[in-house]
């Protein structure tokens, strides 16, 4: 599992940074992990170096089982390398990508302090908000909300199977936002009593439409069909290459994922916990709005800005 | 917690049925419990009779938490009750609603198999089911389908928090069908590749729609928004004088069910299992048919039937 050109291995890098600093997020982690590839790399000729930072990009993907956040660092990052590649020779190349790699490192952190100064004005008071699961962009925006006096309401959904709506309830009852977790299947019930739905995103992808956390895209119909804005947040280092076709077509997708069982005694929690899908896709028409640190977008905006970042 | 007129304790009589014979529907296990009161009373006049049995009524009603189903078997035994009591006079009125309760007791028991007979055609070879929780007039048609050696695959949702959904999905692998479990969060995942939609009722109420476990509201959205068919099972006698106009107007509300909270070290658990809803109210405009002893039904028929039944 260790990239080409040397002893050094990308994938414990990458999670050793993970371990150390929880907060980051997987698209920085894995830029950071490509930088120091690039650094210990020797090559001579532009086409084995980018050989090799395309191979240490591949090997991260496969240990991260596809992860869609970390595609998206990788691919940002792999974007950049190509544009650089054009005009110089390896050196050149090499110094810009790793100046490129740390300068996106470095502005990150504020994407997320970006997204929710831009989202914060959508949040009044006295609104009752629908968050799903726990999301780091999220909490930011409603932190963001708290300092500046509003006072909201939040329900919060279970998000089963690893129960991460109950870290977003805990979190918020410390900032002493009134809020109550709901199951999973009870999303329909409180639908009427909710003002607007807030999502975050593990990616957003090239038809404007975002892959998340299961239980999303079913959030997304039942506001449609009530007729409730539904905001995703997103920093704009999650917009990834990908046009998936239907909820099959995801890369975190496997065969086995809610195969059925016809015989011998089967542990359902297993089932649960194991092969059943931990992401969905919720199509564009589905999202009102999406909060970038870009901007405010529709979900054809991130379709431009996405053909934009990649046609340059 | 006694009946008026006698020692008898109609609650404790109804627990007593139910703890005997746990495949007893509860509206017959109500009916059963009002025939007994009945029985037992001693009024010398009509309006003395009545005032007994509509107390016992309402004793066993506030009992069961104002269950919708043990209160459609009471509504339709006081009706029955109504009818008799304008031509006879006591005694004959007596006599005439034993016989009447007794014969639905028997024949209640027939129902359930009526609606597997009726809504059967409705399964083929080669179909994806999606069922939600366990219900018994579900398992009685799937199992009569088995029987009929069609060959067919079941989706179960977890239906948490009670998980209900695992009972119906040991039950379906002891009948030798391939089944799987999905969590409340996965129907719009799975839902692309479902070509039907069962659900059982708790109670169907005069608008055609239907009351049922927590999660069959959304689900019902959620075929809707995938153009899939959305069928309801029930027997007639779960038909309810209800008319409710929101998920906050059924007789299962009430005002702490999701209450936010806002201090303090908050049990999330338990907030789940007992302060979520139970129950939600789906929509006739959701359903794409009812399978009934009485037949197939559109949402309508079912108010046609219902206003028949009470106009008598």
């Amino acid at each position: 599992m260790t990239a080409q050109g040397g002893a050094f291995d990308v994938v414990e890098y990458y999670h050793d940074l993970v371990a150390k600093d929880p907060s980051i997020s997987m698209p920085v982690a894995a830029v950071s992990s490509l930088v120091k590839v690039v650094e210990q790399q020797r090559a001579t000729t532009m086409s084995e170096f980018m050989k090799i930072v395309r191979a240490a990009s591949e090997v991260l993907k496969e240990a991260t089982h596809r992860s869609i956040s970390v595609s998206a660092g990788c691919d940002v990052f792999l974007q950049q390398m190509a544009r650089l590649s054009h005009a110089q020779g390896v050196e050149e190349c090499r110094d810009a990508l790793i100046s490129a790699g740390n300068n996106f490192v470095m502005t990150a952190g504020q994407c997320r302090d970006q997204v929710a100064e831009i989202g914060s004005p959508f949040v009044r008071d006295d609104q009752t908000i629908l968050i799903h699961s726990y999301s780091r962009v999220i909490m930011g925006l409603l932190h963001r909300a708290v300092k500046q006096n509003k006072r909201f309401r939040v329900y919060v959904t279970e998000s089963r199977p690893d129960k991460s709506g109950l870290r977003a309830a805990d979190e918020l009852l410390k900032l002493g936002v009134p809020c109550e977790v709901v199951l999973d299947a009870a999303v329909g019930y409180i639908m009427e009593k909710v003002d607007l739905v807030l999502v975050g995103a593990e990616g957003v992808v090239e038809s404007g439409g975002l892959i998340n956390k299961v239980g999303t895209y079913q959030l997304a119909i039942i506001a449609k069909a009530a007729k409730k804005p539904f905001y995703a947040l997103a920093e704009s280092y999650k917009f990834v290459r990908l046009y998936p076709l239907s909820q099959y077509d995801l890369p975190t997708y496997r065969s086995d994922l809610l195969a059925f069982k016809d015989s011998g005694n089967v542990d359902w929690q297993t089932e649960l916990q194991e092969n059943n899908p931990t992401l969905d896709y919720t199509p564009p028409e589905y999202i009102t709005l999406l909060f970038t640190d870009l901007g405010v977008m529709t979900p054809s905006g991130v379709s431009d800005e996405l053909i934009k970042f990649y046609l340059d």
